[in-house]
């Protein structure tokens, strides 16, 4: 169950849009396939945005047949501009895009085969440190997860949003192998139903004991106490501890204090902002109403309603019990967290695209 | 736009779930196809149930020849199952049936065509106090809204939903006349989506400004300040204050206690179950996970999910800022102004029907 991979000069990567129904495989060696497949969610999650990016620039240089100063330029700003151009919210794209560009400019000079392997290798490196982070995040995750877990999710955050299993749900991943997880409820997170349609059938792969609810019965589930533990994954996260995820996650934090439940949220180090101070600063890309006003074709709403739609909310630090990344637990003051975070040793390829 | 209405021997009424995209009359003579509309949700909305049931009753009762006290007994009880059998969680409609088995009981030893005149002419003065109530809802819940009153509501409480304008849109319609409404926020209302289908529909046709939200948007608007009250019905009121209404109105409540927005909860008395002294008697309807696993015949999730969909939820009195009725505004502690309001003049029928 790989949503994406790179093979033989193609990259093939599954169309989650059709699932549950279907488990359709699309390969392709055009960029801009790739890109036209995030704007459309066939690609989505934070982290995967990132990985996808990373093989769209190994098709643009693999098209380029000699390389100039100013053909190099050329490629990597219209690369650039493809896949900043997809989709706003979601730190890792950009981040990867960024990490892409210097290993593009470190190259230059070299002969066009040099140049395109030395990509083709770094948006490999790029998949594969995102498949160890899934890793590491699932082990901080499990162990600080309460015993008997029941835990909350929303959206998806599995194998299909990364180049490993996951971020929060990779985390239940691990606290089920570690017989920690009792049972996972699963928010339908409209209006794109990314929980019903694919975390749904992710846990039902992994055979993890899951409930599907619509997004307004987590409050009822919470007052009940059948939830011991929320988590979610992230889209940004800026350096005072600020989310940016799929909207309704700030209502399930709210929810989360009130009912005196922690409230966790999962990510690599590549989904933080480092130059982001607060969640005020982050673009939330709006969505189409007609994701809301109609489903599968069939219109559900009246005619030419006027539809609110934003893709992700901001959930406010405050109200996060920790942040758990590959390199370790944060928790507030986030901005103190942060900054311990920057002199770790992270790879320096983040460090390079990071800090630049 | 009259949601239920009595002609010549027949009910007439508009089948909601073909809503908004056609506007389906149904007309019947069999209160077993009534019953069934009310379970299929074609008939919906806490006190129209009361007058459907009510209804239903005068088209049983018009099918009996020749009375005498087994068959009026008979009938009674018949009536009674069917209706009782529909839906768990609304008192309105158990109200409704007291109410008629009374008018029933009350016309013992008269001829057929006596009793058949009684039960209609008190279902049709049932469906018109109902109409009398939204007015009356409409002017006291106006009065309270804040200035360029900026609501959020959830599912649908308007002409469809009441014998008469709506209960907590009864308000909104008032207030828009009073030109103190500036716009209504409408929740999609999932899994039946009662809030897109109807709700919009309803204010479209009234001309009232609208946009419509995901469930799990409204957080996110709140905390942008961008609402400054939340009104919604009820199914249930106890003793204490405790409101059942459609699943995510609990959720809504804890939201408006974080932003300091008021909570109101707008409904007839019929909706009170002086019977009971807290929500946590309520019964929650359980409803089928199809509707949250398939949308419009298309199957969103994987098939054999486990779904839990509670139609309702239970939000305690402490986070309701007052319950708008049509015999007055109460306010915590909801046990005295419901004590003080026993002591009121209620109408005779509701008074019979509830204390008896």
């Amino acid at each position: 169950m790989r949503s994406i991979a790179w093979q033989d000069g193609f990259v093939i990567f599954l169309d989650q849009t059709k699932l549950p129904l279907e488990e359709v495989y699309v390969e392709t060696d055009d960029e801009n396939v790739l890109a036209q497949a995030i704007k459309s969610l066939a690609i989505r999650g934070a982290p995967l945005l990132g990985i996808a990016a990373a093989y769209g620039f190994a098709l643009s240089f693999n098209k380029l047949k000699a390389v100039d100063a100013r053909s190099l330029t050329a490629c990597i700003e219209r690369t650039t501009n493809l896949f900043t151009s997809t989709r706003p919210t979601a730190t890792n794209l950009f981040w990867a895009v960024n990490a892409m560009r210097h290993v593009a400019i470190d190259s230059a000079g070299q002969p066009a085969e040099t140049i395109q392997a030395n990509i083709l290798s770094a948006a490999k490196a790029l998949h594969a440190q995102d498949e160890e982070n899934c890793r590491l995040i699932g082990e901080l995750g499990a162990a600080i997860l309460p015993n008997a877990a029941s835990v909350l999710t929303h959206c998806n955050t599995g194998s299909l949003a990364t180049g490993g299993d996951g971020t929060a749900q990779g985390i239940l991943k691990a606290a089920w192998e570690l017989h920690t997880l009792k049972h996972v409820y699963i928010d339908e997170t409209r209006p794109l139903l990314q929980g019903s349609r694919l975390t749904a059938w992710e846990l039902k792969k992994l055979q993890i004991p899951s409930t599907l609810i619509t997004d307004s019965t987590a409050a009822f589930l919470l007052q009940q106490g059948k939830v011991n533990a929320i988590i979610v994954g992230a889209d940004r996260i800026t350096l005072n501890g600020d989310v940016a995820n799929k909207v309704g996650t700030y209502g399930l934090a709210v929810l989360a204090q009130y009912h005196n439940v922690p409230f966790y949220v999962a990510a690599p180090t590549s989904t933080i902002d480092f130059e982001m101070l607060t969640g005020h600063e982050i673009p939330i890309e709006q969505r189409s109403g007609t994701e809301v006003t109609s489903f599968g074709g069939r219109q559900v709403a009246p005619e030419g309603v006027d539809v609110y739609s934003p893709a992700f909310d901001i959930t406010p630090n405050e109200l996060i019990t920790a942040i758990i990344t590959e390199k370790g637990v944060l928790r507030s003051p986030y901005r103190t967290a942060m900054d311990d975070l920057k002199k770790k040793d992270l790879s320096s390829m983040v460090r390079r695209a990071v800090f630049h």
